[in-house]
């Protein structure tokens, strides 16, 4: 491929430039692309959409093994979209790529994703973006993730994506020889169960620590939680466009008046 | 109304226990109902769905004229949500009304709001959920928007909501005579132009402000940033699940292989 030729690639996650996904992502990216990462300076799982607006930014070069590897932002993942965008690339770049996120962005964790979140930046910045999560929080092996990354985005710089939509892929933690296929999925429903556990401090007083169990309500292959129990790839094409059109008929027929 | 069948309303914010348009929106949704206030004890204005994982959340009482107010979390609206309902409340509550947001979410901004997180929050615990925004940010006159607020409450009491849906309301800041009327709208499409402005520390090092311009890329009655600056109330039916389902067969023809 022609060096002039190659796309140009901007990488974000949301684990922070030391994410083992962002590395294996980096290299396997390198193989088809210009690639410029741009990442938090510290894990920001769970920030969502969330961007800095009291404090201001810093931006690093960050090394690793004494070369240059990227750039982090002292803020959220879509903080370092806007920056990278902003002050760091010369152009616009040709793809987005988030992740390879520690953990599946699947069902309602949609919402809380920041590696969703950056992907969808990318797309309102009209940038075609991809979003790659890993469905482990132990034991993660990247590689097939990182070449199946490579793959989709080979496809998507030549099909292109709708406007305002980004795919959103998850993966499961096995070998490849043990992907039953890929699927294309909907974000299914699901909610987390006794959302904060309490603790108490050296003095008595009492403190709250977010957690609790993923109920999942939707299970079938259509749905991309279920398809990656079920060793699916899962390929969700998510829209920054929220409305929910199919009610609007019923909403006018309200007629609210001021 | 019976004091044993009134509702049980929640009311959250992104702009803290302090922000003004939530002590109006409380004074007006007493008038229908039994209200508990659950709040950020700072502001959090652009924090998304974000939610605190690696710190834990204190609660504490909050006071206002030597009267007791409500609660404080130390963290984002939507741990609001999360610790009210496991922590706070003796049981779901029938109604969540979060707001008053110094500030339209409006497009893009959909995306960015914790008002409008919040409310997505309620709606994923499968509470009833509106999100209520003034149009400004300066000389805020909430009284309008607080009666409003107060009468599609009432409504949406009886009508009830799709699953997985809230209404983000956005109000003109204009006196109630001058409101041209109610408009059911879409998210418009927005982008926000140079988003980073460089600046100097007193060592010379540079730091960054996200900032910039809202270009509005919608501009019809139709779209809720347009026809709140027409002087409309926008009306906007807005999903927790963001699958861009028109977009699934095209992908299913893609064939993807592993």
């Amino acid at each position: 491929m022609d060096q002039l030729k190659k796309p140009h690639i901007l990488l974000c996650n949301d684990d922070g430039i030391e994410g083992e996904g962002l590395h294996a992502l980096a290299a396997s990216m390198k193989k088809i692309g210009m690639v410029t990462v741009v990442a938090p300076a510290e894990p920001h799982s769970g920030m969502s959409h969330a961007m800095t607006l009291g404090t201001p930014l810093r931006i690093k070069k960050y090394h690793k093994n004494n070369r240059f590897f990227g750039y982090t932002v002292s803020g959220t993942p879509v903080d370092c979209v806007k920056v990278a965008l902003s002050q760091i690339l010369p152009s616009k770049p040709d793809l987005l790529v988030s992740g390879i996120n520690y953990g599946s962005n699947t069902a309602t964790n949609t919402l809380y994703s920041g590696t969703v979140a950056a992907a969808l930046e990318g797309a309102i910045q009209g940038i075609t973006s991809l979003a790659f999560s890993l469905a482990t929080y132990e034991n993660a092996d990247f590689t097939y993730a990182a070449k199946f990354a490579r793959k989709l985005s080979k496809k998507v710089l030549t099909e292109g994506l709708p406007p305002d939509t980004i795919l959103s892929v998850n993966i499961p933690n096995i070998p490849e020889s043990e992907i039953r296929g890929i699927l294309i999925t909907e974000q299914g429903r699901s909610r987390w169960e006794e959302d904060a556990i309490e603790r108490h401090d050296v003095y008595g007083n009492p403190y709250y620590w977010l957690n609790g169990t993923l109920m999942l309500l939707d299970t079938s292959l259509r749905h991309d939680e279920y398809a990656v129990r079920e060793r699916y790839v899962a390929v969700t094409p998510i829209s920054c466009d929220f409305t929910n059109r199919d009610f609007m008929g019923s909403l006018e027929q309200w007629n609210l008046k001021k």
